[in-house]
């Protein structure tokens, strides 16, 4: 039983059947039917309700059987106990798609787990597609087509754009909804997903991907269900060059059940999806004005991948504000060029003409100045974005159709620029502003941040494909939790180097192997029922000579046998004892959503008091691998910080990456890797791990 | 010659005379009389025209001199080549205050310094202050007194309050004016400060401190020059229990010249500013948006200082966004009491009663439900604020009266809780909920920023006297830059204890100290002339034996002699090399704008490349330096993580207070203190630096 692929039609139905339609425009029944009436939809709207021969002025039929022809869409506003038979009914006349209002299921807990999934079972049955149950519904702005119950459609009919609005919540879609609105932002369509029996959210995100209306996609999640839909949908909006902005609320809520490795319990969740959101070019929002904002300024189209900001401000202090702000987003603000500087100090002497550009209030009484100021900064400074800090002076009557006249005359001449206005005054003379194609902010800081927005947008469209990841063999995982030396064989398998070791049973194979790889020697105890060896005091360092070893096989083996009583110990694993390298530590861990995650950062104290560490999805390749590692905050320790030697990055890296390839390669019954410690050496010495730990679920053969 | 007070008349004068008074009320001449004179100002306005005998209705005066009275305050608007003669006239004829709008001073440099350094110098002579030059003056908007010529106040009159704007722009001072209006933020006083050649930002922000129309301190600052001035009237206004939100700008500027020894090179002013605006309770904002979010909570006047957060929401999305929003800024959301979660579930059984209450849009469709609920959060949650998010709905015609009505009796009963609500709709709605004492925002994490800073105030009101410093004896510095074994006896007698030591002139001395403390030892070169001995190769660890003794001195004298040629080389230092302790980093720099600052961290990689340090205004008890210890990121190594023992805080604590009072006894002269490392060994075994270098500006006396 696959899932069939998710119809466009659902935002575009030629005929919608209500299910419990309502006479009254302010019922639930109701709603959707007034608002498409008052909003002119073009298709046809058919009314079932078993009491009433006319709806709303439509005619009404009395149940599903009865309807005239098969709608594409039907819209459910039913008690939860008659929703499986409508559901059937609709499914069985072919209809491609419902809308479920109604409540009462999975999210009440108990039965109404099962009733969503019988919902399910007849949906996958008869072919037809759900959204819902629980949902708030949808709304085509553009055709009005309202498949919703949304108390904010009864406000009026909202403005017609091209943002995408998708919500998880349906009162926090209201919501959006009614601030896009606020903020003139025009909407194409606004999908809210409810209970998300079937419809996921990543399906949602990829109809509007192929939606010809939608340029920009607002997404709103509380918790992501299906994680390779997501990523697939917003892989696709990135080839679309159509950009995503994200709230992934509940960033205070840690996935507890995963912390089972040592690996997992360093960071929570909410830091993996920061690392998807990222790769895949999302600009995640830390609040909904900030989405709001970047989504008005991504509704100009430009996207500069090379992102640089000009500003021409009337107050140096506001130049500050906007230096400060673009620094710590990491958005150049280069100077300009000396000769450009020279000329615009001739044009007005007390100009600072560096970049912010100040031109002082001077500017305000000789606005003559405005179009030469501006047009050098897009001409010879070259800047992608432009910022103008005019403040209420530019929207005053005296200022406000010069000032605009001299700015679109720029734009005309650069249309490829980002052009962003800082002004304060009358709504309806900052729309003047708007409508001559310049986006306009009250705060300079606000206005900074979402340029940056645009500029990390750019980015993401514009890369290249990167290294694909290293070709790993397929893994044949043990049908339990693997010893440490499995662990490494394994791993050794998929081209992971680790420090030269081998496993004895006995005490004199060790004084052998421990002879052949030189002295110092690193003892462990070997047991597949011991994970986490240093706990119980499994690990012996620096063993200096043959009798050392001996003497620290029957303390590891004692010392394991009292810890564990019952573990199965096949011997003490004997390694050579590096040093000179710097201590890494890299691991998978199976995210409940995006699947393995790999995470690298520095060993000891970094990881442990610090969680100086980064992750990425697998898998990836070296390349990806290698800016992994250069950007963690302890990253000059591996460049050669105050002396050190430069670490060998390119086995570093190249280690990460073959591990995020077997972790993908290893199927979803890897748990979790910890690599730790992994020995970065000098450069051209290569990377070994020292320790391993493998953990799988086991079969259900294999559990004891 | 010392600085007269500044008089309140300033704010308040009586008589005000306008030196190069304008009949055209657009001319900067004109402006202030024009606005005065639209405001009613009760005061009398003596315009100053040689070429005039009226100016917009007023009878003028030729010069100061043929004035009928001494004015309180004179408004300057004359070019800068008049402005000493008139200064002289106005000062020598007694009057108390000039307000300097002219420009060409020290901000154009060259002769305008000097033009600038006249003026004052006349000002102190004559007991006039000034506030300027080129200056856009200030307000007083309850009175009337306009004595500046900002382009804003062409534009209407300003809306009375309680929040006083200092800023020492002017243009963003214009700027923060109007958006403050936007935001229906009644205003007290709007001062702009200009070049601050005698009236400082400090004086400022005490005047407002002092005066009964000013709650509420909103000050802008791009650089702080009287630091001890600022720091006098923050505390006066933490003790007047008025809220000072501040934005200094300039983050991304570090100040480079202080960068001469290790300690002050590790992070740049900003960091310095960050603490001690903290140590005052000052709130400092990060955009204008923030800054008068907050300053317009802050109106309510109610500042809690064991703040706690209930949030009633019909979305729980809204409620998710204001959970995350409230964990990072630390501001702690309880749960509802279990009986009262249950009674609330009996009224309304799809609500989710905990923290985050969530209501879903049933709420709005009871809304009865309305008082009974968040009397319940009040009453029972004992919540010192509520935020209540309604969102559109709230502003509908059908719910605003009725919720607004609830909340209200709610209000009435608990008046000394922050309410504040989540609304979008149209502005006159809004303002009726504002007026009824309930502060609105349209976005939910701005609102939670804002509830959380005034629990910041709250503390900072409520804190009590912390303990005072240690007292140190009066500290006689060197005349020069003073050789390690020096400056150690220097901070022994200011009680900080030094690893034990001796400084040997010849080998066979050396060995002798090294006998008596035991092997091993650390051996380092003496000499003033070399400050940094590491980087010379002059410190050398683990000398384990009298031999290696002997051969240490020669190659360190050796060394020495090499890398510094004509180096004074008065020996060697014997330390007993500790060990078991963790290495720390402690040190004082002095800042340019708040004097002598103290540093801690941890060191080694810590301090080098993770730049985990801590600052404090000097001087301080143990109290605050072991919060200050505590607070590092690394602090889990001094605690005791993964079973470390924990460290010796107590002495560490001790030590640092010692230093920070030690650098406030040693005056001035003293640039820097490194101490690294200093050992914190285990509780109850001490603290103890290893190393101590101390920079003195020399005496000219003792300049090679």
């Amino acid at each position: 039983m696959t899932t069939p692929v998710l119809p466009d039609i659902l935002l575009n139905p030629r005929s919608v059947a209500v299910i419990g339609a309502s006479d009254d425009p302010a019922r639930i029944g109701g709603r959707p039917i007034a608002a498409m009436l008052q909003l002119g939809f073009a298709g046809r709207i058919l009314p079932v309700n078993p009491n009433r021969r006319e709806v709303q002025g439509l005619p009404a039929y009395p149940a599903v059987a009865d309807l005239p022809e098969v709608p594409d869409v039907a819209i459910v506003a039913v008690p939860a106990a008659q929703v499986l038979d409508v559901v059937t009914a609709l499914g069985e006349r072919g209809t491609r798609a419902a809308i479920l209002f109604s409540a009462g299921f999975a999210e009440v807990g108990g039965d109404g787990v099962a009733r969503q999934d019988e919902l399910l079972a007849v949906a996958r049955r008869t072919g037809m597609r759900l959204l819902g149950p629980n949902a708030l519904g949808l709304i085509n702005v553009h055709s009005g087509f309202v498949g919703s119950f949304a108390s904010s459609i009864a406000l009026g009919p909202v403005r017609a754009g091209g943002v995408g609005i998708v919500s998880q919540s349906g009162a926090y879609g209201g919501h959006l909804v009614m601030a896009a609105q606020a903020a003139d932002i025009g909407l194409s369509s606004i999908v809210m997903t409810g209970n998300e029996a079937d419809i996921s959210l990543g399906e949602v995100v990829r109809l509007l991907v192929e939606d010809p209306r939608t340029g920009v996609i607002a997404l709103y999640s509380e918790g992501i269900h299906d994680g390779d839909g997501l990523v697939a949908a917003l892989q696709a909006a990135r080839q679309a060059r159509k950009p995503v902005v994200m709230m992934k609320v509940g960033r205070s809520e840690v996935g507890g059940a995963a912390a089972r490795s040592h690996t997992a319990s360093i960071a929570g969740d909410d830091a993996v999806v920061d690392t998807v959101l990222a790769e895949l070019g999302v600009v995640r929002a830390r609040s909904t004005e900030e989405m709001l904002d970047i989504v008005r300024l991504a509704t100009r189209g430009i996207y500069p991948a090379d992102n640089t900001l000009g500003v021409i401000t009337v107050s140096g202090g506001a130049g500050v504000i906007v230096s400060d702000a673009a620094e710590e987003l990491g958005l150049p603000m280069p100077a300009m060029p000396a000769a450009t500087q020279a000329r615009l100090l001739e044009l007005l002497p007390i100009c600072a003409p560096r970049n912010p550009v100040d031109t002082t209030a001077q500017f305000v009484n000789d606005l003559s100045l405005i179009r030469p100021f501006t047009e050098a900064m897009v001409s010879d400074g070259g800047y992608r974005s432009v910022l103008g800090f005019f403040t209420y002076a530019g929207a005053t009557p005296a200022v406000a159709p010069t000032l605009r006249e001299q700015l679109s005359r720029v734009r005309e001449r650069y249309p490829d620029r980002l052009y962003v206005l800082v002004l304060q005054g009358p709504r309806e003379v900052l729309r003047t502003y708007e409508e001559a194609g310049f986006t306009v902010f009250e705060d300079p800081t606000r206005a900074v941040t979402a340029i940056a927005a645009m500029g990390r947008f750019g980015r993401a469209f514009a890369a290249r494909d990167v290294l694909p990841p290293p070709a790993v063999r397929a893994v044949s995982l043990p049908a339990a939790t693997p010893s440490e030396a499995q662990a490494k064989q394994i791993l050794a398998e998929a081209g992971i180097a680790c420090v030269p070791e081998r496993a004895c049973e006995l005490a004199e194979s060790a004084v052998l192997a421990a002879r052949e790889f030189g002295f110092p020697v690193v003892l462990k105890i070997l047991s597949p029922d011991i994970l986490h060896k240093s706990e119980i005091g499994g690990v012996l360092l620096d063993v200096r000579d043959e009798d050392a070893v001996r003497e620290g096989f029957a303390i590891l083996t004692a010392r394991a046998r009292q810890a564990v009583p019952g573990a199965r110990i096949e011997g003490v694993l004997v390694a050579r004892q590096v040093s000179g390298g710097v201590e890494c530590i890299m691991g998978i861990k199976r995210d409940p959503v995006f699947g393995p995650i790999a995470m690298f950062g520095l060993g000891g104290v970094f990881v442990e008091v610090l969680r100086d560490v980064v992750f990425h999805r697998c898998p990836f390749g070296e390349d990806v691998a290698e800016k992994l590692i250069r950007s963690i905050r302890g990253a000059p320790l591996l460049l050669g910080a105050r002396g050190r030697p430069v670490a060998d990055i390119a086995a570093l890296a190249s280690t990460l990456s073959r591990l995020s390839a077997f972790a993908v390669a290893a199927g979803p019954r890897l748990q979790a890797v910890d690599l730790n410690p992994v020995f970065a050496m000098p450069a051209g010495q290569g990377a070994f791990a020292a320790d391993a730990v493998i953990e799988v679920d086991p079969l259900p053969s294999a559990s004891r």
